[in-house]
């Protein structure tokens, strides 16, 4: 069993309207501190394979085609056991 | 500027319906050793200050309140910087 951990971001270049909502509700709550805030996905994948060069593989093709949205999203990953 | 990563995830106990649904995509789609998945939220968010440990306070603070529903959900947090 290989565990598969993906974070999923928005790219930098692209404006995060949830990050900005969250932040001014932190602002209203007394965090003035927050200067900004940027959200994305965080996945654990647990697959039934123990061969880990295969699993890389098919992990990247997952994101490619699922996971991420590769036009406004970065991804990037890691990989357990 | 202190940089805080944090990490939301469902606890163990409760049902991740998004997880089961992208399981199920990733299925479909002939990923059939995806055993199971659970997702969560990423959050970076920047901090205008330099004292390391009251924003580590605050940063509790903020996730307790707002970041995340620890009735179903569990937080870790990282600081850089």
């Amino acid at each position: 069993m290989i565990k598969a951990t993906v974070y999923v971001t928005i790219k930098q270049s692209v404006l995060d309207p949830q990050g900005v909502a969250v932040q001014g509700a932190l602002h209203s709550m007394g965090f003035g501190e927050v200067d900004s805030v940027r959200i994305g996905k965080y996945m654990e994948l647990n697959l039934d394979t123990t061969d880990r060069e295969s699993a890389e593989k098919r992990v990247i093709e997952m994101c490619e085609k699922l996971l991420a949205n590769t036009v406004i999203e970065d991804y990037r990953y890691e990989l357990e056991g």
